[in-house]
């Protein structure tokens, strides 16, 4: 499909493309030759189009001589339907959440088999947490992750359980029966929750956000806390208050874009 | 420079960011054609473009079968400092300001002659502003603006001021001399402010975060209130706390990638 190919069967584009590419949560900066070996460049060719890159402002080169993702591509990353509208959407219900729990919050969306953080509110005295924004952790491993599986309906409960279930730390599920009961319990009692199955010390408790009831939840909002003043119950009304505002929000002015809505 | 070029002197890889340059905060999705107009493409070209786009994850068709910005290229974006550092460091400050004053908070750094807005808290009672995250507005029109420029010595103050000044309301300070004035009064009192400057019904206070008092701020700290209710110098000792906090953070652990630092 790809009408110019040079030394390998990547288009242009591709290898442009992958050179941004080269650049993850891990290694954020990267040296020329680093970007080239990541992207499986020739360095001329890395060259030139990381010189494409820099004039459009995808990347930028630091006072240090390292490449970083530049302000023109974060700027047009933000135009992407979960910050442009989901995230802008929920940040108020967000704050809200953070103002009366001052715990983690978390806004998260489902990506295939991964729960991918869309927003995070963190005050001084919440919990670290691993998550980051634009992070992505399997779907069973997270509160908000298992919110968005339990009410993606019954066939894909059962397709995912299926798969080999992922440990995190000693206490993830990995057996599938076990996280399908987990996941039916959620549903049942309108909340999901994880007791230190992310992150020892951690537990979250999440719900889902579902403009149209019948349709699976556009994204899911928790609360992560220390596992030593856990008392997850506590937090579930304000949760499912904000997730129901936002809910309503969603559904007064649907947006197509937004992923996992119905069209 | 380019190597490979067709119909017009853009390299393949210049045609296919212009597809992506093509969405705006105005214009967020787009179809095919719209795309292919506005990049200035010939539709097969753009066709074959968007599909590498596609494949990327840089673009993402919705139900509605429009294209929008896609997931991965949303996550990419975020791996630029100002998100990746700048932003995570500052949301706890921002939250302190957030949870005590209940109005927007305005993180932003300079980019030309602009004060770049990246992150902005607001709840459900604060004043709605125009500011997105991502968007540029004239540094002489907002308080980050204004504080950005105020501590960025004599010169580049001086450089701005003699440019033609652009107004958004019947109050934008216009006329270079005075801007210069309120600018050395803003460094003199501590703290930058606008009224109705850039939005009518709004004021704001904000202060220059910097972790090297010898250098440029890297960002600046702002509160945005109704006119009304403001009395923006009961604002000024949170803000400048919450500033002075945030300084010290990012002087504990430079990032030569957090744009305007020193090297």
């Amino acid at each position: 499909m790809p009408s110019m190919r040079t030394d390998d069967d990547r288009s242009v584009t591709a290898r442009a493309l992958d050179l941004l590419g080269a650049l993850t949560p891990e290694r954020p900066s990267a040296t020329l030759a680093e970007l080239a070996r990541a992207a499986g460049l020739a360095p001329a060719t890395a060259h030139r189009l990381v010189g494409e890159l820099l004039s459009w402002g995808a990347l930028e080169r630091g006072a240090d001589g390292r490449y970083r993702v530049g302000l023109r591509l974060w700027r047009t990353g933000l135009l992407a339907p979960v910050a442009d509208r989901l995230r802008e959407r929920a940040l108020p219900y967000m704050q809200d959440l953070y103002e009366i729990t001052r715990e983690n919050i978390h806004l998260a969306v489902r990506d295939g088999d991964h729960a991918l953080y869309v927003e995070k509110l963190a005050g001084h005295r919440s919990v670290p947490v691993l998550s980051r924004v634009g992070e992505r952790l399997p779907l069973h491993t997270t509160g908000v992750g298992k919110a968005l599986l339990a009410w993606s309906g019954p066939d894909h409960v059962q397709a995912y359980c299926a798969r080999g279930l992922e440990a995190r730390t000693r206490h993830t599920i990995t057996e599938g029966g076990r996280l399908a009961r987990d996941l039916r319990r959620a549903v049942e009692r309108e909340y999901a929750s994880t007791h230190e199955e992310m992150t020892l010390g951690s537990c979250s408790v999440a719900v889902p956000v579902r403009p149209d009831r019948q349709a699976p939840p556009v994204a899911a909002l928790g609360i992560v806390v220390h596992s030593v003043r856990a008392d997850l119950q506590r937090l579930v009304p304000a949760l499912r208050v904000a997730a129901t505002g936002l809910g309503r929000r969603l559904a007064e002015d649907p947006d197509p874009g937004v992923p996992g809505r119905p069209g």
